[in-house]
C-alpha cells in the first residue's frame, strides 16, 4: 500500500549523523563522530554488584509494572540531591523519572505545542531534540550562539516576532555541538526575557557534571521563581546511557500533563535501570565517581586540543575552547566545502566526523563547522584520527 | 505562571483507573483492579543468572548507547521466532524493539495521524492506548465489540463516515477489558475492509500467548499481503513488564518513520532489558515457560469464575467467558448505578475493581460493566475480594 504519513513526519528523515555513523561501523574507520561517554568511565563492577543484590532482594520491584512517575526511592533521593547540591526544586516543583533526558524534551513539546507553534532553539543545537520538536509539529526558530551563550538580542527579537512561541530550548552547559556554556549573566537575562514574553524554558543539562575546567555556573532552574523552567537531568553521561534514565524537575501542573503523556508512550521507565541509579546514588560515593570522570575527560580533552593545535590549526582550521562535555567544535576556513570535507574524511581518510549542518534548523544553510568527539575514542585512535584529518586539511586548504 | 497547554492535552487527565488505584494502595484494600502479570510467573532465577552473565561478558553492550532499531541479536531472534511460530513477517517487513507495546501504538499514531484524523477503536478498549491517541490529536471513533470481536458492519459504516480514518486499532486476543477474542472469520473480513478503505491496522497482541483454553487463532498480521498491518508484540505478559520491552513488526517504510520518531522519544530501548530478552529466548526453554504460564492462569481464571458463579451470579451480575488473558468482564443488571457500585466497593468494602466506563471513548457514556483481574491477586485475596463484592451486590441489587 501507499502510506499516507502525518504532515509532521513526512519530511522527517534519519539525520545526516546516521549516514556518517554507517561508515563509522567499518572497522578501518576511526570514529570521532560519536557522542558516547568513554566506556572506561562505566562503573561496571559496582553496577554488577548492585544488580545481583537487587535481583536477590527485591526481584518483584525490578520485574513488575510500576507507576509512571518513577521509582519512589529514586525520586526522593534525586529531589534531595538536586536541592542540596544545585538549589534546584521548590515547593511548586515535582520530579518525573524518564527514559533519558530525550523523553523530557519530547514530552515538553507534546504538552505545550499545537501544530505550528514555535520552539526557540539555539543554532546550532542537538539534532535529536530538533527532530523530536519537528515530529510534534513544532516550528523551529534558531537563535545564534555567541561564546557566552545565546545572543540575547536575537532571542528577544525572535520572541517578539513569534507570538506563538511556547518555549525556549537550551543546553546551557558545554552545549552539543558547540561546547559553549551560557554565562551566569545571560542565564539571568534569559529567565527575565522568558518571563517578559511568558514562555517556558526547557533547560537540558546532560553535561553539567562534566566540567573539567573553570567555575560552575548555577542552573537557570535554580533561579526559577514562578515554575517556568523544566529542568532535564540525565544519568547518560555520568553513569551509563544504555540504561536510559533521565529526570524532569518542573512545576507540578506541567509535570502532571507530562506524566499522562508518558503513560501513553511507555507506561514507565525500565525498573532495573531506575533501581540501579537509586542504589548507585545510595551506596557508592557519587561525588568521587564524578571527580574521576572529570579527570578522565580533562585528559582526553587536553589530548584532543593538543592534536588539533598540532595538525589542524596550522592549516587554518580554528576551534572553540570548551571547559567540559564531550565535544570540540571546529571551523574550516571560508571557501572550503565543509560537507565534502567531512565526506572525504570518512571515505578517503577513514576518519568519521560530524558535519556541522547536521545541527542546524535548516541543514542546507551554509556552515563551515564540524564536530569532534574526544570521549569515545581511545588516545591512540584520537592521534591517528586527527593526524589523518590534518593530511586531508593540508590537501584541500590552499 | 499560567500554563498554556496544547489543545490535545488540555483535557487529558489521569484515567479513572488511577483514582481507583490510589485507594488500592491502602493495605486493607483487596485489589482486583490491576493488569499486572502474576509475580509468581516471573522467572527470577533465570533472569538473575542471565544478568550476572551479561554484566560479566558484555558490560559495554549493556551500558553504552546503541541503535534505535534495537539490539541486533534480539531483532534477529524475534524475526525468526515470529516467522516460524506465527507466520508473521514477510520480505517487506522489518522489526523495531520498543519500550513495551505501548510505544508502538503511540508511534503508529505519531507517524500516521494529523490532528483531527480518526482512529477506529474497539469500544471498549485499553485506556492507555486511547489516551496516547488523544495526546497526539487523534479523534477516536468506537466500534462495538460482539462476542466474536468487532461488529464488522459498524466498522464498515465508521470507515464510510470518516474519510480521514488512518488506522484501526484492535486487540484481537483476550481483549482488554472485555476478554473477547476476534474470530478467524472476522479477522479476514477486517483485513479486507481495511484494504477496501485503504487504512492501516494496528494489531496489539500482548495476551496472545496466554490462551489457556480453546484453539489458537492466527494473527491478522499473518494474512498481511500488502504491508498494511503493524503488529505489536510484548514481553510484558510473558516475561516481565518492568523491563519494558515490546517489538513492532511492520513494513519497512512505516517502520522507518517510527524509528525516526522513537529516536526523538528515547533514543533506544534500555539495553539490559533487551539483552535479557534475547538471552532468555536463546538459553531458556521459552515454550515450556509459556506452558507453565498458561497452567498458572488457567487455574487462577477457573478460581475467579467459580467465585463469580458463587457470589455474583446469584445477585444478577453476568460475565463474559474468556479463554485467556488476565481479565473477566462483568455486567451489573440494568438500573444499578455502576460508578457508584465501584466506588462503594473500594470505600465501604475495601475491594478495588475498575469501572467499565474507564475504557470507553467517552467516559460519561452509560455503562454497566466492571473489570475483574485474576492474574495479580493471590487465591486468598480473590476469595475475600469476590465475597466482599457479593455482599455489596446483595445490598444494592434488589
Amino acid at each position: 500500500m501507499e502510506y499516507k504519513f502525518a504532515e509532521t513526519v513526512k519530511n522527517l528523515n534519519p539525520s545526516a549523523i546516521r549516514e556518517i555513523l554507517k561508515y563509522a561501523a567499518d572497522p578501518e574507520v576511526v570514529s570521532l563522530s560519536a557522542g558516547n561517554p568513554a566506556p572506561e568511565a562505566f562503573p561496571i563492577s559496582d553496577i554488577a554488584e548492585i544488580s545481583a543484590r537487587i535481583l536477590k532482594e527485591r526481584p518483584i520491584d525490578v520485574l513488575q509494572y510500576s507507576t509512571t512517575e518513577g521509582y519512589a526511592p529514586l525520586r526522593t533521593h534525586l529531589t534531595d540531591y538536586m536541592k542540596n547540591k544545585h538549589n534546584i526544586g521548590r515547593g511548586f516543583d515535582n520530579i518525573l523519572i524518564t527514559a533519558g533526558a530525550q523523553q523530557i524534551v519530547e514530552l515538553a513539546a507534546k504538552v505545550l505545542c499545537n501544530r505550528g507553534d514555535v520552539v526557540i532553539c539555539e543554532a546550532p543545537s542537538f539534532i535529536g531534540s530538533l527532530n523530536s520538536f519537528r515530529s510534534l509539529g513544532g516550528k523551529l526558530v534558531g537563535v545564534p550562539i555567541e561564546s557566552d551563550g545565546m545572543d540575547m538580542t536575537a532571542l528577544e527579537n525572535a520572541l517578539k516576532a513569534n507570538a506563538n512561541a511556547k518555549f525556549i530550548y537550551t543546553i546551557p552547559n558545554f552545549q552539543n555541538p558547540s561546547g559553549i556554556t551560557m554565562s551566569l549573566e545571560k542565564r539571568r537575562i534569559l529567565y527575565e526575557i522568558a518571563r517578559k514574553y511568558d514562555v517556558v524554558i526547557v533547560e537540558d543539562n546532560p553535561y553539567g557534571d562534566l566540567r573539567f575546567e573553570g567555575e560552575h555556573v548555577p542552573a537557570i532552574k535554580s533561579m526559577d521563581e514562578d515554575g517556568r523552567v523544566i529542568y532535564a537531568g540525565s544519568f547518560s553521561k555520568v553513569l551509563a546511557p544504555g540504561i536510559r534514565v533521565g529526570y524532569a524537575i518542573a512545576a507540578t501542573p506541567l509535570l502532571a500533563k507530562m506524566i499522562v503523556c508518558k503513560q501513553g508512550e511507555d507506561v514507565h521507565t525500565a525498573m532495573w535501570s531506575q533501581i540501579i541509579c537509586e542504589q548507585y546514588l545510595a551506596s557508592v560515593d557519587f561525588e568521587a565517581h564524578l571527580a574521576e570522570l572529570r579527570d578522565l575527560y580533562r585528559k582526553k580533552a587536553q589530548l584532543m586540543i593538543s592534536l588539533i593545535e598540532e595538525h589542524l590549526v596550522p592549516t587554518g582550521i580554528t576551534y572553540a575552547h570548551t571547559q567540559g562535555g564531550l565535544f570540540v567544535w571546529c571551523r574550516l576556513p571560508d571557501g572550503v566545502d565543509m560537507p565534502s570535507f567531512c565526506k572525504r574524511a570518512v571515505i578517503d581518510y577513514k576518519v568519521a566526523i560530524v558535519p556541522g549542518n547536521a545541527f542546524l534548523i535548516n541543514e542546507s544553510d551554509p556552515c563551515q563547522n564540524f564536530r569532534l568527539n574526544f570521549s569515545t575514542p581511545t588516545d591512540e585512535a584520537m592521534k591517528i584520527g586527527v593526524a589523518r584529518l590534518g593530511q586531508l586539511a593540508r590537501e584541500v586548504i590552499k
